[in-house]
């Protein structure tokens, strides 16, 4: 079963989920190249479409993610990665997920969960 | 807070997780028109990609998606919807999630879960 690159420009929707809890963590992006980096290391890599090049997860935070199980998808077109995440959170707004706001029904976005790491002391003073 | 719907060609990448059991069901795209069918209806629509048009997720099998929550990332350029699946699975293969096959090291897919429905009873004979 061959991986499908070729839908979105060489780039796979990739899930992240909490092994244990079942949480959503997160949503990134895998080319063939995230994916071999990804297999080889047991820790998740993703393709940064903004700063087009590889990304190891974690790699400033120290918030890596260990691979526990990769699935895909029936048209294989999507990836799921079922992880252990290593430190308090993947979010760099200081979340244990990135899906921390719950959107309502009237458009407006409102913080859902409770923040759990110091944006500064991780990412250094300026951060965001 | 801005949904970024302009990052990918007016398509955002939205996650289905089962409410209850945390199980990752599928991965689709929604543009403006399929989010407010969403929330206008409860009922989770998609826009499909090899379809060219506003899908909603059960209107051939009944296994429908009803909208429990909804989560935007930091980024607001994914979505993740909890919802309560009506039926047996969404896939159309016959399972409970898309995600049933295991992607080995080695680059080979092996179907992980128990099929929970027959594809012919649902989708109608020679269905795929």
């Amino acid at each position: 079963m061959e991986l499908a690159f070729g839908k979105m420009g060489g780039l796979i929707p990739t899930v992240i989920q909490d092994e244990r809890s079942g949480e959503v963590l997160m949503l990134g992006f895998m080319n063939e190249e995230a994916l071999r980096a990804t297999r080889e290391s047991d820790e998740v890599h993703f393709f940064s479409r903004s700063r087009n090049k590889l990304w190891k997860k974690g790699e400033t935070s120290g918030h890596v993610l260990k691979v526990k199980d990769v699935r895909i998808d029936c048209d294989a077109d999507a990836i799921l990665v079922r992880v252990e995440a290593i430190g308090p959170g993947v979010c760099h707004e200081g979340y244990r997920t990135c899906f921390f706001r719950r959107l309502g029904r009237d458009g407006t976005a409102v913080v859902a969960e409770e923040q759990t790491f110091s944006v500064e002391d991780v990412y250094g003073k300026g951060a965001e």
